[in-house]
């Protein structure tokens, strides 16, 4: 399903980068595709998650949405949320953002 | 105008990450807002570029979307492009990332 940038909504996106060797990336995309499907869209405020892979391989980004600051600060909160981005840092080093969208500009 | 990921499209995806003294964020943001109205919307294969700040304010981020990987080659190699990248430089670290989306998963 595709997801939209939209700068009208009161969204906070999460832009994480992850830092994986080789032969971990199949795996770390595996895992966040997992923690996503079991846990992250079912905690209240998920909008999306949209995971790449980088054209030279040595990184994967999340680029999360959620529907306002504090839906993502109780999912950080939540202890089987933990389990699963523990699990995910043990493959990568994680180099989260949380921001906002100040403008778009689409041709 | 919102803009869409979708998994089924050859896009690749530039995620570039500025990192910035609060004093030039502002200054930043006008610039690559500038860089975007008059250079890069006009080159070929341009899809979208979405601008994010982050919630603590240090960090710029554009999230920008091109036809191919070829376009987005081809400007880089466009001096008019190069130019207002320089600018950018001189007001913030960049740590760019070219990548492909490889899953989406929204509610």
């Amino acid at each position: 399903m595709p997801t939209m940038i939209d700068p009208e909504q009161d969204i906070v996106t999460l832009v994480n980068i992850f830092t994986v060797a080789p032969a971990n990336r199949q795996e770390l995309v595996d895992a966040l595709e997992v923690a996503t499907a079991e846990v992250m869209r079912h905690r209240q405020g998920f909008v999306s998650a949209n995971f790449h892979v980088s054209l030279d391989g040595t990184r994967v980004i999340n680029y999360a949405q959620w529907r306002s600051e504090a839906d993502f600060q109780a999912m950080l909160a939540d202890p089987t949320a933990r389990e699963h981005m523990v699990s995910a840092s043990a493959l990568a080093v994680a180099d989260p953002t949380l921001c906002r969208v100040v403008s778009v500009h689409g041709t």
